[in-house]
């Protein structure tokens, strides 16, 4: 199954365009797990038991694991989503960018280490920084194409002089990934939810690549916009929220309260469909 | 001391421009050591001690550990290196570029767990990608602008139509790192050494920033040219090689043949400034 087919059959699955970004941040953590980084599996994996069967993807952000010494965790993190639920593609948030050989040992740790079904990566090196993750075939990358953070603005919304038509640098990004980049269909783009017009705009550039739009929820981007924008039947939107859910309460109760906080969010973005 | 003071220091104490690049790779290890991933350490150690009196700086590539789970033997090799050679600066070579909240995640995995004296950053997601780092005032930073690799005129070399006088976009990134973004002096670049003349226009972008060159050695750059392009008394070049160094013998001998190797570039860089 490729990555696109596990991301169609968990969007039909569970009716859900949603996904759960996984960014623990000990200092967040609620009630006796509160400040302790030993305990962000025990965190992480009742997220994911209390959202699994509402979301279409999971995103462990590396980052928030690094900081911590904590590797170990999420190889067991990844482990245990997998056996939860098995239906769920995992997305390992890590935008990697370097050349040939060293992009080869990004990829062994993101597909062969953690087991990842795909990876977000940055398009700044160019193809070749792209390629090696592309020889597995199952798998998928997502590129950084237009975000949401307002630096985004300094590269990513440059005029191209030398580029026909003139696009912008995200939209030569997305023209890429559609076309000449996207060897086996293996392909999608990371769109910011703050700008809807610029994911109309990717949209009609990438007609049939998955977009994984982050920054509905906590980064405040409007749920309803972002879908009609983006949505297509066949091509997915994988539309991430972490902190709004994973700290919707800072009682024992995160896990419940996390649960409906993702089922409202899924609800939301479903009924943007037929609005 | 700055970042900059810490180069400028190991640059006249040992008279080099050259950084030894750590990219272990177990299947190219010599003899006993090869294809043991457990033996990461040990090798780059044996390289460390060999090669430490010749260099500006020492580089470890992080993905050549995180492919292996050896993010414990680059902690070791880490204090190693502070230890044996605690007037070398460390360049952590991670090529991270994410927003705010996620960089923060990132800038301690750096600073705080590995405890570099430096990262690679990637520019794509804009300035306040670059931001959390800068928090940091005694560490340093470079961007990613100009790549040797073939991909890198994909995005880098495409002529901006909206930045005044249109430059290419490694040429925005330049005069960015060299102003506005430079906050308090801790931005370098990274300018590949396979076109001389493109590093002859970042040095005249960025005139007093110090540069990072990967691509001499093993990918081939021209060392005279590299450096006629790039050397200035008063703003360092930190001239990489890897692969040429660290294996230089498959044999017992590794370590004085990466040292002699090492010798034999820090002598043809510097001779490069007179000639």
């Amino acid at each position: 199954m490729t990555f696109l087919q596990q991301l169609q059959a968990a969007q039909t699955a569970h009716q859900s365009m949603l996904c759960v970004g996984l960014d623990p941040e000990p200092s967040r953590f609620p009630g006796a797990l509160k400040g302790n980084a030993n305990k962000i599996y025990d965190f992480c994996a009742a997220i994911v038991d209390a959202t699994a069967d509402a979301v279409i993807a999971f995103k462990p952000q590396i980052a928030y694991f690094a900081a911590h010494r904590a590797e170990g965790q999420l190889e067991r993190l990844m482990e245990h989503m997998r056996r939860v639920a098995p239906l769920v593609p995992i997305i390992l948030d890590a935008k990697r960018g370097d050349i040939g050989s060293t992009a080869e040992q990004y990829a062994i740790e993101a597909f062969e280490r953690y087991g990842a079904d795909a990876v977000t990566l940055s398009p700044f090196m160019g193809f070749d920084s792209v390629q090696p993750y592309l020889k597995y075939h199952d798998k998928g990358a997502f590129l950084l194409c237009r975000t949401s953070n307002k630096g985004g603005d300094d590269l990513q919304n440059q005029r191209l002089a030398s580029v026909e038509g003139q696009p912008l640098l995200y939209e030569h990004v997305a023209k890429l990934a559609q076309g000449p980049w996207n060897l086996n269909g293996q392909l999608g783009l990371v769109v910011g939810a703050t700008y809807p017009n610029e994911i109309e705009r990717v949209r009609k550039l990438a007609p049939t690549l998955p977009l994984l739009i982050p920054g509905v929820g906590a980064q405040g981007g409007d749920a309803l916009a972002t879908v009609r924008a983006g949505w297509r039947s066949d091509a997915p939107i994988v539309v991430n929220s972490s902190r709004a859910i994973l700290y919707a309460s800072s009682g024992d109760d995160f896990a419940q309260a996390a649960r409906a906080e993702a089922l409202r969010t899924r609800a939301l973005l479903h009924n943007a469909i037929a609005a």
